[in-house]
């Protein structure tokens, strides 16, 4: 069906059957959270029945798979104050006291992330249909930063695990393209439903393989993930967002001969979707598939820095 | 009751009454968060009524407090690729796409955040009676790193609006201490319970002010906040955590005549409690204010920095 | 002579006297720099008599003058490993072997700096009248990037002590326009020559009362500064760089109603003059106000980061 | 001679033979660079000849040799501000000016470098006998930080290229010990003499290797320098300061069975001796072998970051 010849070809017909644009008005900076309403955080919240929680982010530190590539490098943890000064007495405080103290340099999609809707562009355009130019400067994105959803994303949650579902030993391999009949599939085994509002997660065991083979190319190679065919699914079941477990969301290599992440060109500007990756549902996906519920409290909220186009973040999900 | 000359004194009388070295055995890394159960987070869950979010992070940007107090400064974004590059057409993708992305560089306690249980010690001793020096090193806290409570925080969140109780036009001034009868007379005000396992706010209105009036010396300087003498309050009431809208969360000046952050000094490394800063409450309570309901559902995730005394957080309650 | 309401105009009929744009060809990356031959650097050697050397390079540190203004601070110094770590026996190195180390994070023009050529635009185009958006982009400069002078900046220096020549107590208030007369009485006070390939130092004590009185509005506030009107000074006597001790060279406020750095405008894109900022003069100045020699041997070696538009430097002196 | 398995009491044999401690009395912070006086200096500049400059710098970016070793990583450099930017007119200045700023973060250490005496203990003893714990703090290096030599680092340079005189091709091989005798006989090819003061260059030709080959373990593997045995020439020559073209200037794997950096160990602490790491002499070492000069005037100014343990420094020769 892919011609994969045709990247640019294939990209602007499929975001002309999926656009968004306008849908929530010329104003809109939140995408498909508008699906997200307090309606189904009700519903959400209801899923939670044992009190048990999962963090579904990975560490923060310079064990993480980033290589350099475009400046994205692991991030690096530095001490302002220790204990091991307070312990020497050198601090200089009174009564006793003694203090730690750190700072972070890392890039905002280093890590477990959500992508904003300024982080892709097409042609030059952004979300809604905003020149690029205009949104994303050297000052941050001034219209659809990431502060711009800082209250909105916890509501119900749904695990896909297709590795458990379809691959072998719960993995997917690398360059495994996921369409909609897999995610149906899955849906199936799972016996949950998705629509409106939900956050999906898909997990292909990537990061299951990479924990225990190594990194390798983790950060930008050969990876399972989304087909680009799945981008009408994708738009027709009115998610409010999706997440892997792999570093780039989609199937790579691309399925066109010359292309990079053509799938994110069409949900991020066109579709107005928020997608995560990098989670670890490891550990989640272990519960799902003991107690055979796919559904759950998920709150997923980004740290709130004004005009990031991404942000880290520590997904808990509460069954 | 205070003895403004002896905090030295004071801290280790009040230390001595409220320890909890050893409650949760020689191992132990989280503190008052054992009292976070999966129980209490079922009781949380059922808080969420008409599933409104609330946001109670600040912005984490350069308008913030920071000073550069101990090198702490406001949050440095920025851009590693920008749409203006994308628009212009020069950053080399194929067919068409174009691409944001960014970089901070912070202090990992700038704006709203957690002090984990390496933040603080007393004469070199850390919580659970550690050697300070064993415990945070440059490496960063080897054993109570942030990373330890990563999937714990969610939970019963309640309110405790002392500014609207006791203060004037919804604000406590700078210098006011909080003492138990405060807390408890807010307790009562808003028919609310507090106990075990939560993860209790305090609203000063202090942030109110300071956005009004300028951030002026809120990093540091003169603040509403705890008493030294609630620390037996804060022990007995087996919370899991506390949080309030200013920068130290105690008082200041503090009520000792040469000190700093005594509470700090007693709370963190003898009750192992979790006290969360510069929260942005007033959405909240308004909301709270309104309808009269001053619990919720919250999660505050700590950003799992492996090592790290404390964490950004964007913490996201639901009513 | 300047007309206060027509920055723009003024700026345009001066560029378009001192325009060095293709002097050296099209593919010039050097500007001025190219009138630092090897022959200058051999008759700057020759100044070397006693064999005293001045560091003309402020303190890198969060002690410095920066607010925050569009994003630059202070330097932010953090240790990756400690001498209190070491003392600790805690680093786990063999034979008692223990290490310390850091890291850096801080704006290029933070202290003591060069502005290097992609730093100033006019309308939009930069030294040798390329678009600056193909010259600066967020991978930063690819053309004139500081690295392009990273072997030239050694020659003859010149100290023009205006301060102590023209001001009072040896200092300029804020506000003072140098001009071309005040230079020429300068050069005619030292008995000093300045001319082709040198690097002249210009004076104007601000430093020096910042140290005694604070730092107050140094950067970005009043300042004295060079005139707009000595542009053509600046073209004419072929110098190849210019130093202040003040955070903007130029006089503060600007002598047009509403501008920003127009004298900037002019010198960077079409002179291709390379201008210092925020240089210590105090120790030189004083040693050349004792023996009377106001020329020396300097050497102002940028940092060679690949693709800056500017660079910390700490420059030496040798007298 | 070298007892393999006793690397310790090698060590504290030798650092007995060679100790500076209190040579220059007991406050002292400046080491060997007492040996670089204002005499010293005034010979050196009459080595000018030429007037031909060299810039002994690596650059500074992410395709630098760091691979994370305790978090040392390539420099990150961003842009505050772009030319495309400035070209979109987005930036809001008025009359058409237009700018572009940058930041680092970086290891001090990250590139070529000056190792400070603060950077190496022997049993938790630094520089002059002085506890480390004392000395390096998370505050920095409050006694001898780099910014305590930065009007010091300007005499007399002295090439040796071992690398043309004793290797193949120009070459050390990774794993050579450069001896004494090697040393002697690369100052009789060159017919240069080497002794107090000076400012000494050793070119393996590793880092031609690494430009040809790929970094590979450039940053900590084998490589070829100084052996173990050289510490007694190191003192006896009363050199300032010794620089290499290799990540850690002494021979790498070292002459004992289980040790880190032996002769940083006493060479630091002990001699007190300035180490300068990554050098580039390559073009450098092109010119002196074509004019059969080898010793020039060097100014290698730290950039003084208060409290540092290293710089990193664009060291220019001119001969």
């Amino acid at each position: 069906m892919i011609d994969r010849e045709n990247p640019e070809g294939a990209i602007a017909a499929t975001a002309k059957r999926v656009s968004n644009w306008g849908r929530w008005g010329a104003d809109d900076v939140r995408g498909t959270m508008n699906f997200l309403t307090a309606d189904k955080r009700t519903q959400g919240a209801a899923l939670v029945r044992r009190g048990v929680a999962f963090s579904l982010s990975q560490s923060f530190d310079m064990n993480g798979p980033q290589k350099g590539w475009r400046r994205r490098t692991n991030p690096v943890h530095t001490m302002l104050d220790t204990g091991t000064d307070a312990a020497a007495g050198i601090q200089g405080f009174p009564h006793g006291i003694g203090g730690a103290d750190d700072v972070i340099a890392m890039p905002l999609q280093c890590s477990t992330q959500w992508d904003g809707l300024g982080h892709i562009f097409d042609h030059g355009i952004a979300w809604n249909g905003r020149p690029a130019g205009e949104v994303v400067t050297s000052l941050g994105d001034a219209v659809t930063g990431i502060e711009t959803v800082a209250d909105v994303i916890a509501g119900r949650g749904v695990l896909l695990d297709v590795g458990r579902v379809i691959g072998t030993d719960g993995e997917l391999p690398d360059g495994f393209a996921i369409t909609e009949q897999h995610l149906r599939a899955s849906i199936a085994a799972h016996a949950v439903q998705v629509g409106r509002g939900d956050l999906v997660l898909v997990r292909t065991g990537q990061l299951a393989r990479a924990r225990r083979d190594g990194w390798g190319d983790y950060a930008g190679g050969p990876a399972p993930g989304l087909s680009f065919t799945t981008a009408d699914w994708l738009y027709r079941t009115e998610i409010a967002a999706i997440a892997t477990d792999t570093w780039g969301f989609e199937v790579r290599p691309n399925e066109f001969d010359n292309a990079f992440q053509p799938l994110h060109q069409v949900v991020i500007p066109h579709i107005g979707l928020f997608i995560g990756e990098m989670w670890d549902l490891e550990a989640l996906a272990h519960d799902c598939a003991e107690d055979g519920i796919y559904e759950f409290w998920l709150t997923a909220a980004p740290l709130p820095v004004t005009g990031a186009v991404g942000s880290p973040v520590n997904p808990i999900a509460v069954k």
